[in-house]
């Protein structure tokens, strides 16, 4: 997202967002995908962790931690100001959608972020052990250190998708699926009501980027995660799962002799330097993605 | 309170504490005169505005202002972290009864604090032109600048009065109603199923100290809403409100000439300075109230 930003106008394009870690906690309504996005987005998040705020500070956590309260779950005092906000417009009857957006125009954000649905869905995950456990707790709590057998996503089948989720699928030039995790990120916002079948007609416009570089990922469980859900632990499962809704995967130059099998799943594979370290290095695949999807249209 | 805790076993204490004054705001439930006596018997309140916390800070305030967020109700970071355990707790099934005792063991309070009721409580007040407003708007919104016509507790014909609330006034060697606002403070704790009764039971026991000092309360809107609805703006307008629950009236020494008509009233009027500026202030008064529930006994 931010190496399309680099190479776009910042209007014009539109980030949809996963809302199925979203959670209550200590009354709170707390959207983790969204506010990292947003805070990436207006350049508050903090570059050594990928997530919460830059120069935060921890006073309320502290206290509440001499409470004997429940501090699994780090909210720092900036971060906590926006919980605050989203959950009193939420109680007042604003939609998730229409608080993203004020929080947007607050932040001075001019990219289009839409939740993925104003519904509640709830990814859960079916652990060795222990049965049924919520995201945040498989992800945060428990350092997603364990096994899991299964997946689902509580809310997903009655979840309409948000206002002009469709629409902007429908009408966007390029369609790019982030390296993010394809299970408990992509997943939940693919099987919304509505998303794959848009996504399988316009399939010519769709570039994913492949997580898994050399057999791991570059941050969280989505590798072991392919192999425990019975995928090949590389881009050729990353291929598996995106090959009906995408044209195109992206993967990293360290992989390229998967790309003959990618192509026999039915995807065409586009190899190049994946890993976006620098602002430099993600434009540059930016560029190439949207190359991809240019000569798609030339075909 | 502070005054009885300074002559008599903390221990042996019990404040039983108005929960009308509670709303929930950006999703947590807040309860302000209970935090108050918590933080007051902790010795953490602030000393100069009587509520709060002391060396409090405003981190997430003044980001919540920076978001364009509610900051009406100025909630410091030290306080938030109170407000997110007790709304994490409750929301766990917990009741208020059981959170306030987690609070005080945490906080090393001896005294039994009890909340009126565990069900929902709610002051509003019909204010001129205004129609039924909710009292945190009255009170910390509006200041209390504006004239009332009526009062209600939403809620409260339905409430029960919470665990040991009763029992407490049925045990209890003496009674103190303390010099709160009678309206807004004593009263939605009168008002629940049962305590107005066991008052007029045990009236021998009961002491009421006066809020209003020379015609005006030491602080908060007690003097104006006397007047606003229909009551002496002096202690025999107090007594008018207690005389059939307490024996005795604790007035100020400047007030000593009303004494005859408040005994008109039919309590008794007992003359010492209310006016508790110091501990030893607060526990000369405390020593005095004890006193006359012992001549009581006597009689």
């Amino acid at each position: 997202l931010r190496g399309l930003l680099k190479i776009y106008p910042n209007e014009s394009v539109t980030a949809l967002v996963n809302v199925a870690d979203d959670f209550r906690l200590h009354g709170l309504a707390i959207s983790p995908d969204l506010d990292t996005v947003t805070y990436t987005l207006s350049e508050q998040v903090n570059p050594d962790t990928g997530w919460g705020r830059a120069e935060e500070t921890w006073r309320v956590k502290d206290e509440l931690e001499r409470l004997g309260g429940e501090t699994w779950f780090s909210l720092g005092d900036l971060d906590l100001a926006l919980h605050l906000y989203r959950t009193q417009r939420l109680d007042e009857g604003a939609t998730l959608t229409q608080v993203t957006l004020e929080i947007c125009t607050r932040l001075g954000i001019r990219t289009r972020v839409l939740p993925a649905s104003n519904q509640e869905i709830h990814t859960q995950l079916k652990v060795q052990g222990q049965g049924w456990i919520d995201f945040q707790d498989y992800f945060v709590a428990q350092q997603h250190n364990v096994a899991i057998e299964e997946l689902r996503f509580e809310g997903i089948e009655s979840a309409s998708p948000g206002p002009e989720v469709i629409s902007s699928l429908e009408e966007s030039d390029a369609i790019v699926i982030a390296p993010s995790n394809p299970f408990v990120s992509i997943k939940p916002i693919l099987e919304i009501s509505g998303v794959t079948d848009v996504l399988r007609e316009r399939r010519q416009k769709v570039v994913a980027i492949s997580p898994i570089v050399g057999g791991a990922a570059l941050k969280g469980p989505a590798s072991r995660m392919l192999e425990e859900l019975g995928f090949e632990r590389n881009s050729v499962g990353i291929a598996s799962l995106y090959k009906d809704i995408a044209r195109t995967l992206v993967i990293d130059e360290v992989d390229s002799e998967l790309s003959p099998r990618i192509e026999s799943e039915g995807m065409r594979a586009l190899t190049t330097d994946t890993i976006m370290d620098t602002p430099i290095k993600a434009a540059a695949l930016a560029r190439a993605v949207l190359a991809e999807v240019s000569l798609a249209e030339e075909e």
